[in-house]
């Protein structure tokens, strides 16, 4: 409750009155290496497609943009198709808002809600637990192994216990980098179908599993994306980002793809007109691009097995990544390797379980800045490594 | 519940299960008089400030945006207190989502929710029990007089009664385009310092006030904005909008402005990054051009005027507007005169209460062929006009 110099205390929600804004520090920094960014800006080609697009879309803004995005949609279809080698999709078959973000919300609020929950399995992606609580979702998270992956046979057991409305699973997982293999999610999508909660004639609904493969572009070869498990599984929803390999974090265009009743429910608790003229016309310009802007998608891959050797070759535990970032560790004082990172001009996270450290994977260049300030922190006094 | 072919059934929240996705039909007809466009496109010179924004934008949209969006606040604060002639007004009392409904939804997030209710007296914006459904929020309808005005005794008396913890009044209001007189918002102002949900220490907590002001440009000579009240309500609050008289519903830019506290609590349920680095661009160029995207909102207002006069030369029932659309009326078959002046090529909205319809200011030739249109349908057989 907030008291005012003029006599009245606003309604804040109990469970908000004492939180901050969520969000990593934005500082300005030569090195920023901390939200998972792509480091490579659009080529002037693709800047000039955009502009094009806007000035286009901007003809008509006086008027509200098309509700249903279908041409959007099915473009995203088309690239989803062709990045996964999966047939079958449509526009019937996406969905798209400001952000995978509010793709999330969108889910939570279809499905979630008072006297619902929603399942993860920490360490999981730091914001899930505030989409649950501005959905007003109860929030358990299990646990990931010692190694970061997931036990099968144990997360069932959480999901029969739980009776989750809606399961999240991040892979690659956020912050660890760890992909599921596809055999876990078909164990899960198997159990979830009778793991939700009791529907109207008290037989029990489904859970929706999301995966959440915003990084997905950036996987190892062989691992496969849980888009090619669409088809069998109608409480499914498998989300994307433009952010991260399309390089379009600051566009905001998060997206999925589900079985299309799946969708509908979706589409009734969007606000009407939720994605800008604006917003499609530069998702469908960045589309069209689609081959230009994943050009660094490989070597930001390989930037990133290097790197993961070379924190290896320190001495350093590092998890095994399928994403652009790489989690390492451990130090006893994570806190103050992450300062002394900073004052070296250099930018990470302090996120995950108590010390560790994540890195984003940049452009080769801040990949050997950040690879210096590191050595040369952990040459200096007094820090913490862990033995 | 959606059943689905391959056995499992989709938790689809109960309260969910037999809507629809909110909308006007989104026709292909000649002249579009249904949702309060501006029919005025920006000029060839506001489109290529908005190109050349965008594209400098796009240069660095690999970088998330900036979460705070300082710069936008700065400038919607100085065009709301050159426009409403206030001052005092800068950024922390300033804040803006995509479209106003996503501002609504953020307040209704802070101050609504579960074991809460918002409140408002139709008819009202249709779209308000949408946002409280979507954030679990009661909600209860109080009612205008015949004359669609609020009688503030009797509203006071439901403020005390309902108890509630957000109060929507649309001023002008949507479907009516009646304004509030600003003793009414006062009153109301001082009893709701009172009549929220009970805090944490049992007293009492204020209702926050929205004065949903969309219209705003469009009021009559005479009229104030609620924003001359900001100063004194640390529970008011008075949302805008840039689709309306800017002329910008495509770029989905909704701001409100209120006391920095209130604005401070809409910051913690806001999903970071919710609005995109273009957005932000587009809004900031739009508002660069104030004058130019606002010259047209005097003739609007004369053509209201125009319309308003023609309407009730016919011997209809017009409602007084300080909007950019008029409520007209009242038919016995108000669907009928609705299709048959699509039939003539003329997509109106049917909404408010029954017998009524409702239609936007448009161009002076759009405006002559809804008349045309009207008078056609008026003067034919089996129109249900009532005595």
């Amino acid at each position: 409750m907030t008291p005012s110099t003029t006599g009245c205390v606003l309604p804040v929600r109990p469970e908000l009155a004492d939180e901050v804004p969520y969000g990593a520090p934005q500082l300005d920094v030569p090195v920023l290496l901390n939200v998972n960014e792509n480091p490579y800006p659009p080529s002037e080609e693709v800047v000039a497609s955009i502009a094009a697009a806007v000035a286009d879309a901007a003809r008509g803004l006086n008027r509200y943009p098309d509700r249903e995005f279908r041409t959007l949609r099915t473009a995203l279809a088309a690239y989803l198709a062709r990045e996964a080698g999966v047939t079958g999709l449509d526009a019937d078959h996406l969905w798209a808002a400001n952000g995978s973000n509010e793709v999330m919300l969108h889910l939570l609020q279809a499905f979630g809600g008072p006297g619902r929950t929603a399942l993860s399995f920490a360490p999981t992606y730091s914001m899930y637990p505030e989409y649950a609580r501005d959905t007003n979702t109860g929030w358990v998270a299990g646990r990931r192994e010692e190694d970061f992956t997931l036990d099968p046979d144990a997360a069932v057991r959480l999901l029969r216990e739980v009776r989750p409305a809606v399961v999240l699973l991040p892979s690659p997982n956020n912050p660890t980098g760890t992909a599921l293999p596809l055999e876990t999610v078909r164990t899960l999508l198997a159990a979830a179908r009778t793991t939700g909660p009791d529907g109207p004639d008290g037989a029990p609904t489904a859970s929706v599993v999301v995966v959440d493969e915003a990084y997905a572009e950036f996987r190892r070869a062989g691992t496969p994306s849980a888009l090619t498990l669409l088809a069998e599984h109608p409480h499914l929803a498998v989300t994307r980002t433009m952010s991260k390999a399309f390089g379009m974090a600051g566009a905001r265009l998060g997206y999925l793809a589900a079985a299309p009743a799946l969708v509908d429910a979706l589409r009734v608790v969007r606000l009407p007109y939720h994605l800008s003229a604006v917003t499609q016309a530069v998702a469908l310009a960045a589309l069209a691009h689609t081959d230009a802007l994943m050009a660094q998608v490989a070597s930001l891959r390989e930037e990133r097995d290097g790197l993961v050797a070379w924190l290896a070759a320190q001495g350093l535990q590092v998890v095994p990544s399928d994403a652009n970032f790489v989690l390492f560790g451990t130090f006893e004082a994570r806190h103050e390797v992450w300062q002394q990172l900073l004052d070296r001009g250099v930018l990470i996270r302090e996120v995950g379980p108590p010390g560790w450290l994540r890195v984003s994977v940049g452009t080769p260049e801040e990949t050997r800045t950040f690879c210096e300030a590191l050595a040369d922190v952990l040459r200096g006094p007094g820090e913490g490594r862990e033995a």
